[in-house]
């Protein structure tokens, strides 16, 4: 039997994704599935009874990371991991992190309907807070489970209402009991979204990543002085969100003042008091900078942070900084890649190769074993919005690519583990 | 008798302002009794106990107004009108409003110990909702009162949890039923502390302010497109943050630009949907603009309106503006000023000239009836914020010269009613 002339179902796939949007779902299209919240916990359930139904090995480790086993014909391989993550950010998209998941529930399902045995076993995988918008930093399941993070600092983060990870870890029913810590494993896969819109434009149907570029985050808190905005005058105020305004411009130029090559923004800002009448006083506002050249993104933040350190000093305001997180570039496994390429070429598929300017799982995973990702469009190239879309015939053709390459990798026989230590 | 021999009552104004300080006190050492909030209540129930402890005839109307009436000897006259207000900014401080409103307790005790008879009515006034910071605009009590601005219209400003402003009157139990419009006034006092440096770098005891500065209030709304910060080019973006970094310094340049004479200001942000990782797709900013000259400000406002439509349609950015809000600069009645400034020599108090630039409800009590203000020192004049501060002594002075002021107009004969039509 030629392995090409498998694919899985359609159908199936969609209805899964479907039912999975429901939980959370939005008013504009989207989901919304905060990391830990309580639709966290209802698409965990779901995703749980679907294992179950599959007749898997399920284990919940003290991260909350969910993983589903099909056991293999030889023990003492290691196994081939396959997933993603099902939280989403504040009024996010029904695909993102959702259509690896759900991606790689179908190829077990594809491969139990056939009843195709393979070497090494099958783990799909459901990773915790990939996102990273109620918690930060993002991506904190596998970043413990591969070693980069601590599991009690990752415990003690905190959401903006002062809620603790591990309570609310518990709370959900989701703590563990295993060891939350990396294991042998053969390889990874991890089928998403592409986010961008380079895909569409190029016309291709798979986008093969040759990795994912460095992400650094920083919490910039400046500190003026508030007063009634009407008696004070215009010389000597200390206007926080003045220096804090002046700062957002000079991250949204570090990409152009650098040369190219990155990306950087501020998402997110709080303004304290936040009254109309009163001179902020507070200002807290973070830093996104990614780059495929881990120096020429340290050396963006070199600049911009002189940049801050000159306008509050100028503006009379205090400013703390906070180099909160630094995930360097992820160079995937080239053999892996390859594979990939070969498998999308038979299929028909045409792919494009290209960098991930998003974080992803695959990032820690990369540091652990050999690691490989695949794409499929995004619609107009937006995300992390509610209306971020993808075709059913592009999941369809994405879920193909990622059953061959996890049935390639799962019936290679070498034993060597190649569990990488660092 | 010579009424420069009499004197309040310093301890006893002390004390009245330090049991009203416990009501919705903060932390750091100051109120927060934002409007028709809980603790706007409290201070509400121990005015009006007060008032009754007084022999008071106490009226509330329809809008929450409090008033307190002791009853002149003749009833043919109109009315001399004193107050302020006793809500407060978010962590704001003891005195704004509040001091207004004890000062003319406070006078009113003086008066009813020393058994003085007056031709006139003295009414003590509380207004609702002069801050704005919780339902925009402010002075909303006195706005009503005078018939500046509708009642209906201010029954439906929601706060920021979109609770109706009459929906919150009625749950405190301050919605009166008598009707909230302008009556026949005499003229109207309103002490208040300075909110800014002026006295306190002049060394003066009494602030005598000529008027008002208009005030102008506009709310903008941005709308960019939101994506994933990494996958998303700089080159195309419409990040709606950006573009209101951009406006904020030009509101902050404003003054500078238009020659002086003015202060502009952007007290508050939100930001959508905030998230770190997230281009920034909707945001809403305020902007208050005040000047002694009304065509200056008005000027300002459509340079820095040009600048603004500018630079959205550079950011591609759509841009709402509501101008939320103007009142029109307060010329306050000389012969009054001229009489506070006696009384201020008489007492021995070295006064300042000025020209008020907070808004108070003095500026639509202006439009009904003759009306001055007296103003205490700030201390380094720092003003809503919790250390807003002023020495008693300096309360006690500013107190005095209203009592002068008050017997002088409540003792004035005229018959003729002073009561301005527009």
């Amino acid at each position: 039997m030629k392995f090409s002339y498998l694919h899985v179902n359609e159908g199936r796939l969609q209805n899964t994704l479907e039912q999975m949007a429901k939980i959370g779902a939005t008013s504009g299209g989207g989901v919304q599935r905060l990391t830990l919240s309580n639709e966290d916990k209802l698409a965990r359930d779901l995703f749980v009874k679907w294992l179950y139904d599959l007749n898997l090995e399920v284990t919940i480790d003290e991260m909350g990371n969910i993983f589903g086993k099909q056991q293999g014909k030889n023990p003492i391989l290691h196994p081939v991991i396959s997933g993603s993550h099902l939280d989403s950010q504040p009024k996010g998209g029904r695909f993102d992190g959702t259509l690896g998941v759900m991606g790689t529930l179908e190829v077990l399902k594809t491969i139990q309907d056939l009843d195709l045995e393979t070497e090494r076993s099958i783990i799909i995988v459901n990773w915790t807070n990939e996102e990273g918008s109620r918690f930060a930093p993002a991506m904190v399941g596998s970043g413990v489970w591969s070693g980069a993070l601590k599991r009690d600092w990752v415990y003690n983060r905190k959401d903006i209402d002062g809620k603790r990870f591990e309570d609310e870890l518990s709370r959900i029913g989701y703590k563990g009991s295993i060891p939350c810590q990396k294991r042998p494993v053969y390889c990874y896969y991890e089928y998403h979204i592409e986010q961008g819109p380079l895909l569409e434009r190029a016309k291709k149907t798979i986008g093969v990543p040759k990795g994912i570029v460095c992400l650094h985050w920083y919490d910039v808190y400046l500190e003026g002085e508030a007063n009634q905005v009407g008696p004070t005058p215009m010389e000597g105020r200390h206007d926080a969100l003045c220096a804090a305004a002046e700062m957002i411009l000079k991250v949204n130029t570090l990409p152009n003042r650098m040369g190219g090559n990155m990306v950087a923004t501020v998402g997110e800002i709080q303004n304290h008091p936040n009254s109309r009448n009163i001179i902020p006083d507070k200002v807290h506002f973070t830093v996104d900078i990614r780059s495929w050249d881990d120096d020429h993104a340290l050396s963006a933040w070199k600049l911009v942070r002189q940049n801050f350190e000159d306008i509050a000093a100028r503006r009379g305001c205090t400013i703390r900084i906070e180099e909160t997180w630094r995930v360097d570039r992820s160079p995937f496994d080239k053999k892996m890649i390859h594979e990939i390429k070969t498998i999308t070429d038979e299929l028909g598929y045409p792919h494009l190769d290209m960098i991930s300017g998003a974080g992803h799982d695959a990032s820690y995973m990369n540091q652990v074993c050999p690691t490989a990702m695949i794409f499929a469009p995004s619609m107009s190239g937006r995300s992390h919005v509610e209306i971020e879309n993808t075709s059913w015939k592009d999941c369809e053709a994405g879920a193909n690519v990622l059953l061959h390459a996890i049935l390639h990798s799962a019936n290679e026989k070498r034993v060597k583990s190649k569990l990488r230590t660092h």
